[in-house]
């Protein structure tokens, strides 16, 4: 991914110009790798306008650094922050979001420079993907999927089982299939647990009958997907498929206002209104999607209170879903990109109402 | 759990009135957790040195806050720390070292108290472990004992097996013995990997004569433990034995000299003064140990660097270790809790050169 840095570390130095700032102490370790590749757990980078960079982890990481960061200066030092501070002149912004209290002391104590609260510069970069980061979010999803496939086609959802057991399985699926991990703690849902949105997986039993939410993700070269898909063991009730196609049909009428322009707010109110209509909005009680890449959720947030409008390059989730107490509930959530061309679909499992 | 966590609260109210605090607003999570219970990603606390506490998690968590967290006022709201500060009145400590730049903006505005740093306080209490703790670590290090056992009787550790494998079973087996997940990556390192101190696990295969280091732990009710053993694949060589028995002298050494008052630059020098007598101490090029518990690493380090005595119930490693480049290491690491009558060990497992 070497050479995807510098493009972006380049767009940084054009913010740093419009901002009137020398240059920028960024100690966020995920900005860090954006900005670097670098992958280790302490470093810190003081990026300047003019392009004299330098760059700080301790001798753990000596020849990672090397190795993943070399077309900069290097130091090697434990206290990484103070110690790029140091280099550091002139008007220079820092991540007041993430240097605290007492670190802040440290960062002025190091440097003679003056420092500028200037939080969100690189995060309002990685908003827009470029390929290299839609393309390990593409492997992610791949990942996903197919650990999806082997868990259905292997006999994995089928009564008796546990959800925990059920959650072991899609992630060791997942390694097999190339993830590093998994992205976040999977749900697995099973009968009226359904109802319930971030339910984390018991040793409850799987029975016929029950819809089985399954909400879970794969971690490839630092990117997360999130999927989610809602089956049903066995013949569904007539609810329960009542209920699934309301959710595909607030799904794909979010997914269809993905487009570059498109205030967030609309995207929601786009899915949202599908529920609204049949009476089941007081039952989606969360917003429709979130950004996802070198963090589970990042922004944009694709809810009523959110703010702003897409732009092509956001990678973000389309997750409405319809939750009923005491019976159950469905979630379908797809990864994608907004495109000029209409959005790019990352996972690919089928939304048709699985019946395993 | 809930039974231990009033004399926490009570201990903490007890360093406010020291400092002349009349509360202290806690943000971090570790904080929060082993002050409460809870375990959300989502929460603030309000202590107060009258006793009179409020805690907030957003309503992701209202009924696991009302399980988790009986006993004192809740409210319910996304910003949870802005949330408590507005309840805070007085002279009231912050975490300066976990609070953001940006954070204590948002906190200033939310209150009139006078805000003033008060650093780790929750810390200097976390470092000595009450029962409750130690029962978690002790649980934890059994899982992780019984996964090695487990992996070294099924056949786990064998020529022809990938390091990456090696540990995606062990990890396996940890969830089999009831840890909710590896405490940290695991790391699996054969043959001449096995002289990097933090070698990541890879494809590379281990081969009959190979030294393994496998360096792992388990997390139970979110305590970590952490230990390493060395293995050699089939008889080992000469030089293969003397390393195993100078790391497993220092190791007991520095086992030996855990006890209340000691020092840590004396526990760390006990073990280093048998490597660098053997003429190997360039060669051992990390601290000896540090704390654990609701983090991997924690207060106090073991290290010629480190400060202070230990007392009794600091939960430590021990983990000396002698590196040969392109040849092969050996580290052997226990976790053990600081007695009066002598450390107790946690982690069982022989520490016998195991030849498999």
């Amino acid at each position: 991914m070497a050479e995807s840095h510098a493009p972006r570390r380049a767009a940084l130095r054009g913010l740093l110009r419009e901002r009137g700032l020398d240059g920028l102490l960024v100690v966020d370790l995920l900005n860090i790798r954006y900005l670097t590749g670098f992958t280790g757990s302490n470093a810190a980078l003081l990026l300047t306008a003019d392009g004299d960079d330098t760059f700080c982890t301790d001798g753990r990481y000596t020849l990672q650094a090397q190795r993943q960061v070399p077309d900069m200066r290097h130091i090697i030092e434990r206290a990484s922050a103070p110690a790029v501070a140091a280099k550091a002149s002139g008007r220079v912004g820092f991540e007041s979001q993430h240097v605290t209290v007492d670190g802040l002391d440290t960062l002025a104590d190091a440097t003679d420079a003056e420092l500028v609260r200037a939080p969100g510069l690189v995060e309002q970069l990685r908003v827009v993907k470029d390929e290299t980061e839609v393309e390990a979010l593409r492997m992610a999803c791949a990942a996903a999927d197919r650990a999806l496939a082997d868990l259905i086609e292997h006999g994995g959802l089928r009564p008796g089982r546990t959800e925990r057991e059920v959650a072991r399985e899609l992630e060791s699926r997942m390694l097999d299939h190339g993830a590093e991990a998994p992205s976040f703690d999977s749900i697995v849902a099973a009968g009226a647990h359904s109802a319930i949105p971030h339910h984390r997986p018991t040793d409850a039993v799987l029975h016929a009958g029950d819809l089985v939410k399954l909400d879970f993700g794969a971690l490839v070269d630092g990117y997360h997907s999130d999927m989610t898909r809602t089956v049903v063991l066995g013949e569904p009730a007539d609810w329960q498929r009542e209920l699934y196609d309301l959710v595909a049909q607030a799904q794909a009428a979010g997914r269809a206002a993905l487009a570059p322009g498109a205030e967030v707010t609309a995207v929601d109110a786009a899915a949202r209104g599908v529920v609204e209509r049949a009476g089941k909005g007081e039952h989606f009680p969360h917003g429709l999607g979130h950004g996802v890449g070198l963090q589970i959720h990042e922004a944009p947030s694709l809810a009523k209170t959110g703010g702003g409008t897409l732009a092509a390059g956001m990678a973000v989730t389309v997750e409405p879903g319809v939750y009923l107490p005491g019976m159950g509930g469905v979630r379908i959530e797809d990864t994608l990109v907004v495109r000029d061309a209409g959005p790019e679909l990352l996972t690919l499992t089928t939304k048709q109402l699985m019946v395993v």
